[in-house]
């Protein structure tokens, strides 16, 4: 029977012995640090009473274009969390971050050089890059799947009368040293919606909506794991303030002006422009009896 | 920006000073139990998905006479928990527990002695009681409000084509000395909705659904905090597995047969009948110059 001090072991006891051993695991941790938190605030019935509300709308804001839970998961850095632990990026290996809600349509092959701006709208920029995995052989054929917000901060996906769709989405086929180039303008930081339960939530903690201006990239290639991250314009307002904490210190890169008519003609772009170069280093999986994955 | 090491710290630094601090101190406490959970399991990103996905389900299984969210507050002894700290049952107080889904409308005024039960079906019963403060006086003139289960399990909201509106509620007015009683039936142990998310969460960990049978009462009097609380009826094969874990030793009741033609006789009750007695023990408010609440 129920008593206070024993609350989450009690509760953690229900779960019958055949239960999956993994969902046991998760639940009776999320069961105690649940209890836990109760405790330690001392939770009031009208607190409860407010969350259950909160939750409850949150869930109810959700539909095939919107998942507001999974908002409310980024702007309290757990969804960044859980990229981070599952994707540790350790000897060297480019650092992940969220993938975000905006891939959600499949981005048009386009060939390396090619211009991923079908607007002309915003600041020139050409990107280049190459794909190493971690023991510095390049990774010939690489596909790098990138995508952006424009110079006003939209996703083709949130303008799709204005824009031409696959606006700022291209996927790239790096070549035989795992090099890529692409022409594109340099994006611009934007708000997360702000009209549901989470920018009430966001309004009254005194968060701003921002996310700091990136562009986001997916490298895959046969035996690497996928790497998901983005690259930060340095000098961004939100660099420090990400409202979903995607930001690590190694994806901001420099977005420098470049002032050099011969290079701009011979990437097709006016002088002067923008250029950043990224480095990207995946994790090559070793052979599975070897024990690493 | 983001570390794995400092997540929890991160996010918490995040709320403006000008935050209102109770909100503050709720959400901090909240983002760091939910950092240490998912670290403390690893949690990967396809759990985070299905996490994710059951919330969402949960939200939308909402609608104005279902609140699956509170169930699932309920299965995880959330709810309880809540209860409990709110209204600690110290110094001989009677212990409280939730109020439950259906105190949905106003249980109608009856007078000492009535019957609650206007259906005729189920084992007679007498129920005898008296309201006390802290100090062991009565509460003269004390709403008691109660509200129990039918002989197979539903209350008369679960079945409005079925059975009389406000079939077995009732609310009495104790006499001078405290003391109320009524006549009704054995309520019956009764299984929780398990049609949506939350009845799936406890398939999935071998959960059965039931409530042990019990009779809900709710205390109000000028001057006391009001207590609400259910009284258990002993021998119930679901008290120590309450899926909403409500049950306080305290509160199961023995629900003796009484074999006695002449007390049958008084209480307008055929022979034998089952009879419980439920003392009540409700705390005080002292002077608020005093200190206390």
């Amino acid at each position: 029977m129920f008593t206070e001090e024993h609350s989450a072991q009690i509760v953690a006891a229900s779960f019958a012995e055949g239960t999956d051993p993994r969902l046991r695991e998760i639940l009776t941790s999320l069961v105690t640090h649940a209890h836990a938190f109760v405790k330690d605030v001392g939770l009031t019935v009208d607190e409860w009473a407010a969350g259950v509300r909160f939750l409850t709308e949150t869930g109810q804001a959700c539909t095939g274009t919107r998942q507001e839970l999974i908002l409310l998961s980024d702007v309290l850095g757990v969804s960044m969390l859980v990229e981070t632990l599952n994707n540790r990026a350790d000897g060297g290996l480019t650092e992940s971050t969220v993938e975000g809600p905006f891939h959600l349509v499949a981005s048009p092959p386009r060939a390396l050089g090619d211009s991923i701006d079908d607007e002309g709208a915003g600041e020139p920029c050409l990107v280049t890059g190459r794909v190493v995995d971690d023991t510095g052989r390049p990774v010939a054929g690489a596909h790098v799947d990138v995508w952006q917000a424009d110079a006003d901060g939209y996703y083709d996906v949130q303008r799709p009368d204005e824009v031409t769709p696959l606006n700022l989405r291209g996927l790239f086929t790096a070549d035989g040293d795992g090099g890529f180039r692409f022409r594109t303008i340099v994006p611009r930081f934007y708000p997360i919606p702000t009209d549901g339960p989470v920018g009430r939530l966001l309004a009254a903690t005194g968060r701003h909506p921002f996310r700091p201006a990136h562009i986001h990239v997916e490298v895959t290639a046969p035996g690497v794991r996928t790497l998901t991250t983005h690259l930060f314009v340095a000098g961004d307002p939100y660099l420090t303030s990400d409202a979903v904490f995607g930001v690590k210190e190694s994806l901001v890169l420099d977005f420098a002006t470049v002032d050099d008519p011969e290079r701009a003609a011979a990437a097709g772009l006016p002088n002067p422009f923008r250029a950043v170069d990224i480095p990207l280093t995946v994790h090559r999986r070793r052979d599975a009896a070897a024990g690493a994955g």
